[in-house]
């Protein structure tokens, strides 16, 4: 093997997430959405796997016309049934050559430095077309209690590629600062790159119910079912031995809350992210966003207000992960 | 004269006021909102003067349709244009018998006790009836500095019914105090009772030039214009030697700010008024409204957050009377 292996881009753009309610929901989920720029997620990601080939794209039944319209190069692989990354990856490695490396991405997630993202990905290859399951970690920048940790082992593997020493689940505050201080510790993004046949030969070792499940559904969907809804993470990498990961600062985020698109600005002179028909007067470390009704914040400090046709969130920056206690008091009042 | 002279009520419905921005707007005035029970303020208004008998409603050209719709038992006298309270009264006057007693009153009001407010008339229509321009001044509850005072005089002119002192416009905080720990002062609630004729008289001795306007629009609608903007305080009620006050209690609001419809409830057990399809989730102190999308506040103290569909304001209960620089920082986006 070498590091010329083809690489197969590949994008999960499945499941619905909340935690950007009321922007994202069911009918528009997140990589629909254009949070960072004014392309959507999946667009930006699209544009970022044309670097390597046409994109294997998985995703669900409900999301496969949407999909299809806004990527006509995918390729889709459509999942019977939501089962989680590890089944959905097997589809993937399934419909790909066994030499392929296949290199995976979410489809909801922003990477500003596409060139730091190129030359990790050139560092991974050699790796992972000598049989390893590469895993690129973020270079952390803060005690993040919400992302899972990968720590690196020693003497490394090539340029800038470690043997993985382990993977921390989301840790607290005080192991995360730890984790950070220590240094050699990085963030779980979601992004691999290993060969399709020893992504199967991993899975068919650690969790063969799902490496079956996926290799039925070809004959017969319903099958596909069986197969329990587990992460790539908790199926495969937290269990082979053969995990690599690849360091890399690229400005990237999940996305994954209101907070981060805070972070993520533009900020104006007071700390506000204004964007939409929207204004900040006399306010300070606001997030105000409006994809519906015109917005405007008067004199009020560090809120998250987010609002679409459909509904309107008032909530403390710092607390934006309680947005499901939002939907929660609408959906009571609805069926009162 | 007696107390027993016909009384004709007099609805003024002008005005457009942005004090419930965004509920309230150009195209949707405070008096055709519900903000105060299931009807319209106006609706409400003609129900109280219907116990008097058909109500002259004064208006504006721009919303005497709707007025028509909504109170189909009007007599409606449409102002050229809008000209203050002084002129609008002056055309009512012009409009009806000289020895009737016109009961003038605003359409955006609340008077939760209507009983109190039919037995304050009948205690003040005796001296409207011998002369005096009689206003309804409300006995006071706090030293709010956002309202004209009447301070009443010595020896009362029968029961319930004094002389007037002085009218203090808009105090400062600390001449409120005095007025509230002073007794004897009442809030100016824009309600007044006199004979047509001894109105029109005052209003020719203190400012000719309003009534020969009003007088002059019957034949020429353009001649209206030449009529100062004055209120009918400022034009008659200040300066005339007749005037009167009936103090009243009578649950009366003037639904004037965010705070006021606050402090009206009804309130949840942690302080929240919340209506339409709203909720307040572990919040406190806030006021809720949306006549358009769903909206949630969740973990956030003492906010006024109202929603329409086009649309929202979010600011600290205390601040609500900032509403216009809301509005004015949407006009300089759009203008941008």
């Amino acid at each position: 093997m070498s590091g010329d292996a083809r690489i197969r881009p590949v994008i999960l753009s499945g499941g619905a997430g909340t935690r950007l309610w009321p922007l994202s929901r069911l009918g528009r989920p997140k990589p629909f959405l254009a949070l960072a720029g004014e392309q959507s997620l999946l667009r930006q990601t699209a544009d970022r796997a044309a670097h390597w080939g046409r994109p294997l794209v998985v995703t669900g039944a409900d999301q496969a016309e949407a999909v299809a319209a806004e990527l006509r190069e995918a390729l889709l692989v459509v999942e019977p049934c939501p089962r989680g990354t590890a089944a959905a990856i097997a589809l993937a490695a399934l419909a790909a050559d066994p030499d392929e490396l296949l290199l995976v991405m979410p489809s909801d997630h922003r990477i500003a430095d596409a060139a730091a993202f190129r030359a990790a990905v050139a560092r991974g290859a050699p790796a992972a077309a000598a049989g390893r399951l590469v895993a690129f970690g973020i270079v952390p920048d803060r005690p993040e209690t919400g992302y899972g940790w990968i720590a690196r082992s020693e003497p490394p593997l090539g340029e800038g590629v470690y043997p993985v020493a382990r993977f921390t689940e989301k840790p607290g505050r005080a192991e995360a600062e730890a984790l950070l201080a220590a240094g050699g510790h990085y963030w779980n993004a979601g992004l691999f790159l290993f060969r399709a046949g020893d992504g199967l030969a991993a899975l068919d070792r650690h969790h063969p119910e799902i490496a079956a499940a996926a290799r039925a559904a070809a004959a017969d969907p319903a099958a596909f079912a069986a197969a329990p809804a587990l992460s790539w993470d908790r199926a495969v990498m937290e269990r082979t031995q053969a995990a690599a990961v690849v360091p890399v600062e690229m400005g990237w985020s999940d996305l994954g809350s209101w907070e981060a698109l805070h972070a993520l600005g533009p900020h104006d002179s007071a700390g506000n992210v204004v964007s939409g028909e929207a204004a900040a007067v006399d306010s300070r470390g606001c997030l105000v966003r409006s994809d519906g009704p015109a917005v405007v914040a008067l004199g009020v400090d560090d809120l998250v207000i987010v609002a679409t046709e459909r509904a309107v969130l008032v909530v403390p920056r710092g607390q934006s992960q309680r947005v499901s206690e939002a939907i929660d008091a609408l959906e009571a009042r609805r069926q009162k």
